[in-house]
Formats: structure tokens, C-alpha cells, sequence
């Protein structure tokens, strides 16, 4: 046991348990978990806040559930008295890719960064205190730096530790090649917190590399090491591939609530004990309670699903909006003749497609005419609403469900 | 045959073709001899002179004959009226080492940079002329870089090219650390030919990796890409290793008349047409005719060598001082009773170390009392010099001969 716990009374030791417990919770991975110990002990007993870092990256402002899981984790620090600070990589978003390859690296001026930092604030409001958080740019300090800091900078680290990263690694056993800018950002990444002296960074798995360039970088520069908080990886609506935005498998915190509760509809079964832990505000012994009663079959995959529907739309929502959603969900699929089990197809067509295309596609029916005819008789819905244009233009979604007549169902899976 | 090149009247062609040979004498390499063509093409069809760059490692100023091979080429391109550029890489030497490891790349002060530039300079005058030089120091633009210009740079090369660097390749295999800031020498020295927009750069066959990243860079910042000409190392007075002040296999060009000619009498016999050919101002037709009679046994190997050591004090300190060191010589060495022949031995001991104990170290003579008796007598000389002090401290060096009596003569390697 170190000096610093030693010295905690009873009621202080408790205190730094009762934290430890929070933070770890759900948490994929602590490096290490003794240093958080110490930082919390040290916290609670001078009463000195935690300086807890969440890099963002101000290119792709659209905030979905995936960011949630962090962002729940920086709430729990922030209401125990620990201060956040958000960190807006303008620094690398205003340079862009100087090999202009990169599309996702394309160069943003000062208005576009500023407009997307206010998108992320916007969003990030629905989850934590924004009045609280510290807010960075990290231009302010990597845009001083000369050639001479750079080669400092660079001296502290070696090829072959930034050849350890997996991409990198990967990429040079293919032959593929790396510009050596590339190099340099897990070196920003890691100087932020130098600069700002961090004690936690929090990210997903997949920052683990970059999160550990801090704990690098702080020792070099003579620093406190921060500790890394690695969160899992939440898989998107296809149940397979990390939610996101390009891959269409995301629930945004800003959808509208029937959107947002008809989409958690559709994330599958297994992992609905994993979205209870991630992305709602249960404690750890409710979710538990629920994931017991799911495994003994006391509770209904589909009633689970509607909580956790319920849920997500209450917290971006409130409580009167999930409600709303609730019951018109209940209304157009349940009430409605709808069978428990619709067969799945895989759309591998355009995005947007006629309406006689699309069920001509689906072999509903075999030909545009019939498709017109029972347009007009009302006997065509999509997600439960009657279509009456017949040269409507549809947008195909995942999980949209087609109806053909009282009895052929087919769900979209994109 | 290129466009240029048909441009060119007939005494013109003669002409670029009369440069060409000069520039390609005792080169390794030209990369590529086509393009090198082509800027003299240009040159004298628009009466334009080249601007050749010379870079200059600021934390070495001694300036021997193997620093010569590259600035008698220099000298070539100046008397046809082509441009010198010497670049001092003073922003380099100011960085340092920043891992604090390599005591070559030191840190040093403004002075220091001043001052080895200057002894650089005075040494340089007896081979170029300075007034017509083009003076550089990097420092001037590459301390200007902020930390945006070196992820640009960066950007306009990946980690594989760099890693096909001897020296990096090497390292990588035997897992010794690469410090990602040593990845940025060569981006400099590549930038510094942007920034000059050199048409040549010279160095020696070790350079052919830095030289080759200003034809990288040149053209990737848009400019016309500059010719790589590469000279041979020069093996120094053992024969095996380059030339360089660490090995003390060198002749300095500011030493002395006597020390040169001594010094370039040791050279080995197998070396002599290399260094007729690259530290002389020999035309090649004259190198040429003297290896030849020296291969068909009409030139004696100590003739050639006399003429060799002859010609290098002529060439430093003009024809007086080479007719008197070469009088000396002969004097001592070859009038004396010295045979052609002398046993020479490797001396493993002390730098320094006292006559008596030289001369029983080395079998000479038995008993240190012997050793005083025979210096009493006028017995024993170093080089050929007597030695009076029976207590005299002598530093070793590679090629010093010492000799007892009449007929006992040992030559030290070292």
C-alpha cells in the first residue's frame, strides 16, 4: 500500500473507493490502475481537482451514441468535482494532409473549426456541464512551436516506437507507404498533454497507442504521467462494425425521438446488455438486474429493447418525448398487424429508388402496374405509413420495413 | 539528342562537351549524367553560370586531403565560372543532439559557429577562391520554419524512403533506436537545395543518401531538380579507412611543409594513382602517363611518391617550401644509411610513453641503462632526428621510425 493511502482516514479510503468503482465501471482498459488509485487518493485528500482530458477531433462534429460512452465517463468525473478539458485539435485540423490524399484530412479555415467546436458544445451539453469544462485549442501552443521545438520534440521518442502502432506497422508489412507528417500526430496528440498536465486522458480502445504518447511525452518533459482510461468500442446498429457515421450504423444525440427510439429498435439482441451499460445513466447493479433477467427469460428481449429505446430518448429527449415515442411505436408496429419475426434482405442497390422499383426489387409484387394499383387501394406502407405518391422517391435506410397488403413484410438491412 | 543540345552551334557543343570532361574526372557517380549535360547545355547557350552547393558541417573545421577531393572538384566548376555555394549547416549545429547522446552533434554557440566557419574559410582559400564564393548559413530559413512548414516538409516524404538509409536500414536490424528527430538531417539538408535552388550538389559517395533528398524535395516544391556529383572516398595514410581526423590517418592542410611530405611518403603504393588522381591538380592525362610507367616499371614507387609528397607542398605552400621539404627529406632519409626496407611494428601500447621504455618495448635494445648510454653517444633518432634527452617523452604516431645505431630501424603502425 503507498505512503499517499496510508495517510487517508477511514472515511477518505472509503471516498477513494467509492470513485474507483465509478470510473472502472464498464471501463475496457486502466494503464495503470495503481497510478488512478494514487491520483485519486492525492485528490481527495488536498482536495485538488482532477485534470481529466478528451481530445477532439474538430473535422466530424456529428455526435452519435458511440461518443456517448466516453462522454458518460466524463460526466462521472465531472460530478465528482473533477474538471474536463476538452481539447479541439484545430492545430491539426487547420493544417489538413499535406500529401492531399486524405479526404478526411482536408484542410478547415478558422470559421469551419469554430463552427464545428460549436456543434460538438451543443451536443455535448445534453451530457455533461459545459460551464464547467475547460475548452482548448491546441494551436494555441503547437502553432509557436519553431523547427528547433519540433526536433526537440522529436528526440524524445524513436522510429520504432511509432512503428509499434497498429495501422503503421500494418501498413509498412504491406508496403504501404507512410508520410512522415503522420508521424507527428500521435507527437501533438501527446504534447497537448504535456502542456495542459493532464492526470487522465479518456478515449476509445482504439486511442490506446496515442493515449499512451502522453504518459510518454509527460515523463520526457519532466511531468506527472497521466493515466490512460480506455473505453470499449461501441459496435453500431449492424452489430458487427464500430458505430459510425460513415458506416450508416449510428443513432445521433440529435435525431428526433421516434428516430432515435425506432433505430435502438433495431440493435441486436446480444448486445442490448452492453448499450444498458454504455449508453444509458443505469448504475452498474440495475444494468446488472437486467442482464440477469434477460439470461433466465423473467424479461422479454423486445420489452428490454423498448427500455433501452425508451431510455436513450428520455436522456436526449426528456422524459415526455420518450413517452411520445413509445406509444407511437406501439401504435404503428405493434397495434398494427405486424408478425414478430420480418424476414431481413440485404439492400445492395442505390441509396434513393422509386417506390415501383423498390418493390418490384423485392419481388413483392412482379410488375409497376400491380405496384400502382395497390398504391392506390392504400396496401403499400413504409415503417407503418401509408404511401400515396407513386412515383414517390424513396430513401433507403437500415432497418426501414416495407409493407405489401396485410401479410408481406420485409426489413432493409443496409 | 535533346532539344538544347541540338540548339548548340558546333563550338559551342565543343564547349559543353570540354566541361563535361573536367566535371566527369574521378567522379563515382554523376546521378543522372544526362541532366548534367543538359544544365551546361543551358548554361552556355544563355552565358549563365551553375550554382554548385557545397554543404559544411559546422562542428569539424580541419580541413585535410580528404575534405580536397570534393573542393578541387569546386575549384573545376569556379574556373569555368560557375558559382560556388557553400552552406554552412549552422542551424543544425546550434539543435545539437536533443537525446543529449552523440558528443559529434554537440551543441554549439553563435561564436563557435563563427569561428569554425572562419577557420573553415582560411583553409578553403588555398584551393578556392573565397572572394567569388556564395556564403550560406541555414539557419537563416530553416530557423524560420514554424511547426506547420515542417509538417508540410514532413508531408513530401514517407518513412520507408528514409528508412532505405544505410545507416537507418541498419539500425532497424540490428534493433538500435532511431530517434525520430535524425529522420529531419537529411530533410534539411534536402531543403536547403529548395531554398538555393542549387543545379548540383557535391559530396562524397557517403553523401549519395542526403544529396539525393535535394533532388527529392526540389521537386516536390516545383523546382528543376539539381545533379548529384559524387567523388570517392579517399582511403588515408593506413590504407583501409577513409581519410578523417578521428583515425589520425590524415594529412591536414594546414600542416606543416616537413610533417605533409613526411606524411604522404607513408601512403601505400597501392594508393598512389588515386590520390595523383583526386588531391593533385594533375590534368588526367598527366595521372594517367604516371600510372602507367609506374605499371610497366619505368617510374620507381618512391620517385612517384616523391613527386606525389612534392606536388602536395607545392599545392599548400607553394614550390620553395616544397623544394626544401623535399630536401629535407632526402637529407635525412634517403642519405642516411635508412634502408628501403623497414620492419615495421604495430604499437598496441600508450599514446605516450618515454625513449628509454620506447626502445626496450621494442626490443631495440635490452636495459634502459643501455638506452641512455647509446643517446650519450648520439645513437638513437626519431624520424631521423636525434634524440639528446635521455628523459624525453615521445608521442607515438603511425609512421614514426625510430633507429639505434647504424642499421637498426623499426617503423611504428599504429
Amino acid at each position: 500500500m503507498s505512503e499517499l493511502i496510508t495517510n487517508l482516514t477511514q472515511e477518505q479510503l472509503q471516498e477513494v473507493k467509492r470513485q474507483l468503482a465509478i470510473y472502472a465501471q464498464g471501463v475496457q482498459e486502466i494503464i495503470p490502475t495503481e497510478e488512478l488509485e494514487q491520483k485519486i487518493a492525492r485528490s481527495v485528500l488536498e482536495n485538488r481537482p482532477l485534470k481529466i482530458k478528451l481530445g477532439l477531433d474538430p473535422s466530424a462534429p456529428d455526435v452519435h451514441l458511440g461518443h456517448t460512452v466516453v462522454l458518460n465517463k466524463m460526466r462521472q468525473f465531472q460530478e465528482n468535482g473533477h474538471i474536463i478539458q476538452l481539447i479541439i485539435g484545430d492545430f491539426t485540423g487547420k493544417i489538413g494532409d499535406p500529401t492531399g490524399k486524405s479526404v478526411a484530412r482536408k484542410q478547415l479555415t478558422d470559421e469551419e473549426v469554430k463552427h464545428n467546436a460549436k456543434t460538438y458544445f451543443e451536443q455535448f451539453a445534453k451530457v455533461i456541464d459545459m460551464d464547467k469544462v475547460e475548452l482548448h485549442y491546441n494551436s494555441k501552443w503547437l502553432s509557436q512551436l519553431n523547427f528547433e521545438d519540433v526536433i526537440q520534440l522529436a528526440g524524445k521518442i524513436t522510429v520504432a516506437r511509432l512503428l509499434e502502432r497498429d495501422d503503421f506497422e500494418e501498413r509498412i508489412a504491406f508496403n504501404k507507404p507512410i508520410s512522415l507528417h503522420e508521424f507527428f500526430y500521435p507527437l501533438m496528440q501527446g504534447y497537448d498533454s504535456v502542456m495542459l498536465e493532464c492526470d487522465i486522458e479518456l478515449g476509445g480502445t482504439d486511442q490506446h497507442f496515442n493515449i499512451l504518447m502522453g504518459r510518454h511525452f509527460q515523463e520526457k518533459y519532466g511531468k506527472e504521467k497521466q493515466v490512460a482510461l480506455l473505453m470499449p468500442l461501441l459496435e453500431g446498429l449492424d452489430g458487427v462494425e464500430k458505430m459510425s457515421k460513415s458506416k450508416k450504423n449510428y443513432i445521433g444525440i440529435d435525431e428526433s425521438p421516434q428516430e432515435m427510439y425506432g433505430k435502438a429498435m433495431s440493435i441486436p439482441d446480444e448486445l442490448m446488455s452492453k448499450y444498458f451499460e454504455l449508453v444509458t445513466d443505469f448504475t452498474p447493479d440495475e444494468v446488472k438486474t437486467i442482464t440477469e433477467d434477460l439470461n433466465v427469460g423473467i424479461l422479454h428481449p423486445r420489452d428490454a429493447k423498448m427500455l433501452l429505446a425508451k431510455t436513450i430518448v428520455r436522456m436526449y429527449h426528456g422524459a415526455d418525448a420518450a413517452e411520445k415515442a413509445e406509444n407511437h411505436f406501439i401504435t404503428v408496429f405493434q397495434k398494427g398487424t405486424m408478425p414478430d419475426e420480418i424476414p431481413v434482405i440485404k439492400w445492395t442497390g442505390q441509396d434513393q429508388v422509386s417506390i415501383p422499383d423498390l418493390i418490384v426489387e423485392l419481388d413483392l409484387l412482379t410488375s409497376k402496374s400491380e405496384v400502382r394499383r395497390m398504391i392506390s387501394n392504400n396496401g403499400i406502407k413504409l415503417n407503418g405509413e401509408k404511401v400515396e405518391d407513386p412515383q414517390l422517391q424513396v430513401s433507403i435506410t437500415n432497418g426501414l420495413i416495407v409493407q405489401v397488403g396485410k401479410r408481406k413484410f420485409i426489413k432493409i438491412q443496409k
